[in-house]
């Protein structure tokens, strides 16, 4: 899959149909009223957080982490000038799962950001991203950690 | 909407569950059997072509072109190499109307490429696009041009 495809059609307004391969349909819309249609700057943060999701969650599972469960919360802020991208995206990986590492999740984070996530290497230049994880064990144990850990980031 | 945000919840494989504000929900997959999942690298494209869509709609409108169409196709060449972002992006506006002015088109795509975009602002030290447009007047006269028009863009 070295090339992707999409095409937009106006309905009216700022709404407009796509359709991506083999039919498969999506609505944007800019407006108040949304109905079941995305804005393209929220599923911008949606592609970028998907993208290192399923990099993190392939590279846990390659260091054998038994992976339970993982949820991704992205936030951007944008600022208020035009273009008004995203300057900071804040994105806190939540791993849960019996004896998962502090430092595979770490090594998973870092392989995401620095080497796998496409999304994230677009905007490496212009976007600052701030992350955080958490590693629960599903027991009520649960800790937070920055990325990057310090040992790998003393400035 | 100065901040937006989206929260995705892993089912299985590396399909995930998005909850974008208000409820709207989307899926995210990799896989070859993709239901109405869509990929991160697919939404990235939705989601830049969609942005320039919706500037150049309303960039048009202001400038009292009567747009009765607008499409836009976009098409993404990955790299070869991880990470296998988007080395070129193909974007193709068709406009169609009566009396749709070339110059008035071409600003609009220019305001929405160097201002407005704000997703295009994120990757333009990255990723290299070319653009062309085609203008319909609904009458079998259609026109295709290359952007920028060279007038523009003497080397």
């Amino acid at each position: 899959m070295s090339e992707v495809s999409a095409k937009l059609r106006r309905v009216d307004g700022l709404n407009f149909n796509v359709e991506v391969a083999e039919g498969r349909r999506i609505q944007l819309n800019s407006a108040e009223d949304m109905g079941h249609a995305f804005t393209p700057m929220e599923l911008f943060l949606v592609a970028l957080a998907g993208c290192t999701a399923m990099d993190v969650q392939w590279i846990l599972e390659k260091q054998r982490q038994k992976v339970e469960g993982l949820e991704i919360t992205v936030r951007g802020v944008r600022r208020e000038e035009d273009p008004a991208y995203y300057e900071k995206i804040y994105l806190e990986y939540s791993v849960r799962g019996q004896s998962i590492r502090k430092d595979a999740v770490e090594r998973a984070i870092r392989l995401s950001q620095e080497k796998y996530c496409s999304v994230t290497a677009m905007i490496k230049e212009t976007v600052k991203t701030h992350i955080t994880y958490t590693i629960a064990n599903g027991k009520g144990n649960e800790q937070k950690f920055v990325y990057p850990a310090l040992s790998h980031n003393v400035r």
